[in-house]
């Protein structure tokens, strides 16, 4: 089966201008991140340290929480490479489950060392997840499954059954009130219900 | 293992007027629900038939979507007494595994004949689902996961992921584009689903 293209690249068509302030204003914020941490990090800050209109940054972004999205998808991308081309058994060249147990493993594990600019991405006002949210997810278990051979599975309602298992707990995890606290049990937890749950689902 | 308490019922020390008002009030969107749909049903329309303010009415439900959540929630709870004190398999008295089979395929069947009261209900302003929203899921899962005796599996992670991979499917579902197409397949599909999924997984 072939890889799937992803609606994750860059947009096409924009002007180089564009292209130049989108990337310096990704990696002001990177820099603002890095140095006072996601509550600091406002429209307004952003605007002044970049040396740009608040008006550009507005339209860029739309809302701060647009802000953590952008660099939540410029880190997708990278991830996504990592998937599609990277080593085994993450990327192409080791078996179905053992690439499938390495996807959600790396998945919550980029989650959660995410989990200040995921949370900061969601506003509470996104239309529900387990949606085309979660395109590669959805797309990369789909096809791993689909390599599997297991039996008469509905491996459509399979796929979305566990893309919502992998999505549920850190979405939970996500929204709890302290994130600071137990960040490497939390990851080593996840990743771990993550391989018990497909070794069990997947078992011949 | 106690059945849990769920914080489903109705407001306590609500006031005999308010509680007549809230009982005419959902007694009346439902004749209008099952004369005109959904998609008729607004704040305005419910004032007039029940013959109250627009004021009531709003203090009532707050939005059009709260409209429909009153519903869905008063249909919740006779779904919650069938769980916890119904005929088996789906009340108790069958073997776990038994329970969580017929506790999911009730459940699709529930949301699937609920479809559009629950999407009118969901006005696109929720946080993020698989959270505290499915409070009865969540606990009933883990309850029965409990007395299963699953080996090492850690779970309450498990409970999660099941909650998760039980509405992720539904609430796909729920965001489709057409509803009224093929409702009695994809009941079928979902519960199906559900049952293979948690016999993978709970299979000694």
């Amino acid at each position: 089966m072939d890889q799937p293209v992803l609606p994750l690249g860059a947009p096409r068509g924009e002007r180089a201008d564009a292209v130049r302030n989108r990337l310096h204003l990704l990696t002001t914020a990177r820099e603002m991140l890095a140095e006072q941490g996601a509550d600091r990090l406002t429209m307004d800050g952003l605007a002044e340290r970049a040396g740009l209109g608040k008006g550009t940054v507005f339209r860029r972004f739309g809302s701060r929480a647009g802000i953590f999205q952008a660099l939540l998808d410029d880190d997708e991308r990278a991830f996504q490479e990592r998937v599609l081309s990277g080593p085994p058994p993450l990327g192409p060249g080791a078996a179905p489950l053992e690439r499938l147990i390495a996807y959600g493993r790396a998945r919550v594990g980029f989650l959660v060392a995410h989990r200040e600019i995921a949370r900061a991405a969601l506003d509470g006002t996104q239309p529900v997840p387990a949606g085309p949210e979660t395109p590669l997810s959805r797309m990369h278990i789909r096809m791993l499954l689909g390599q599997m051979g297991l039996g008469a599975a509905d491996l459509d309602v399979l796929t979305v059954q566990l893309t919502a298992a992998l999505d549920g707990p850190l979405l939970l995890y996500l929204s709890a009130s302290d994130l600071t606290q137990a960040a490497d049990q939390a990851d080593e937890r996840l990743a771990h219900g993550w391989q018990d749950l497909v070794q069990r689902v997947c078992r011949p």
